[in-house]
């Protein structure tokens, strides 16, 4: 016999639940900022009562933590189930692809909400420490992951710095998306760096 | 005789009252936010009386914009008064020290002030245009500054698109530095890009 884990109906119900939360939560951020995004609002959108609410997440700090922290797990994990398939494609081809995903990753609703969440925790204790804590987190978990798609060597000199710049330059893009729809330029950034970026990993030093 | 201008001692106290209160915009909003950035707070914290900053700026709107302009302006200016400085260095120490003063651009209290104004920006109309319009003016600016301080020629294919990358870069970095002090981190960045960057604005293709 394995482990007892709570399984069965009520459990599936109750990760549903928690899901819609969570979801609903980062789409309203996304929308309605953070003065505007209430456990209430959240709770009305996922199509659960508050008390519901409440028993998944004890204040709203809880629940726009999970949630960032969730939505960008999964679109993280999205990105690395790329792996197999970049491996398999050699060259700048591989390059501008990996930085392209890596890019993707700043430019949806997510990044939309952690940015609003940022801006409301940078002059705000105690969510500034968890917001912090949450981004380094994820910084080190991306950068890994940035390495192994772009099969970059980090004990190569510059190797490492290349490869952060990269990541502040996705930022970059993410916040310039913010007030438009910088798509078109946006291709244009990528394809060019994407370049820059496959010669000076094939020539280090 | 010369075009009749307004001058003399109450137009220089009318002209100072102005800045002080652009200048108080900027520290507030970069403190406090956008929600806690009103007109009042802004005109105590510059010693002017409320009816007259209200005299200078009819909503609270006007004033923010004109803030962000007016220390922008004022930034991007003494960043230009480099240019007579770089043009008599040479090489990689050239383009270096011009990362490092874009870069510096996006990382002190007005990108942290302009931050807040975006995000308040994005959800609501007619602020979202405006600020929209400012940011593509600015953009333009720095962006034509940049190329003149590296000594760059958009008219080789690419350099565009490697600038604005650049800028990307250096507004991601001032994202990074939002919640930690980044600095030491920043610096390791600059310089890996600034070398990238030396190289590919000297071979061109």
């Amino acid at each position: 016999m394995g482990p007892v884990t709570a399984t069965g109906p009520k459990q599936d119900r109750s990760r549903a639940t928690r899901q819609r939360l969570l979801e609903a939560a980062i789409a309203c951020l996304a929308e309605h900022g953070w003065a505007g995004s209430t456990v209430a609002v959240v709770a009305g959108r996922a199509g659960v009562s508050r008390g519901a609410a409440q028993h998944h997440f004890r204040t709203r700090e809880d629940l726009f933590m999970a949630a960032v922290e969730y939505v960008g797990d999964q679109r993280s994990a999205a990105v690395r189930d790329l792996l197999p398939t970049v491996r398999q494609i050699l060259g700048p081809a591989r390059t501008h692809l990996v930085v392209e995903e890596l890019v993707g990753l700043y430019t949806g609703p997510l990044f939309r909400a952690a940015l609003h969440l940022w801006i409301a925790a940078s002059d705000e204790e105690p969510l500034r420490t968890r917001v912090r804590e949450l981004e380094a987190r994820t910084g080190r978990e991306v950068h890994r992951m940035a390495l192994d798609l772009l099969g970059a060597d980090e004990a190569q000199p510059g190797v490492r710095e290349t490869v952060q710049g990269l990541l502040d330059m996705a930022r970059g893009l993410g916040l310039a998306n913010l007030l438009t729809d910088d798509r078109a330029r946006r291709e244009r950034v990528v394809s060019q760096w994407a370049g820059i970026l496959d010669g000076v990993l094939r020539r280090p030093g």
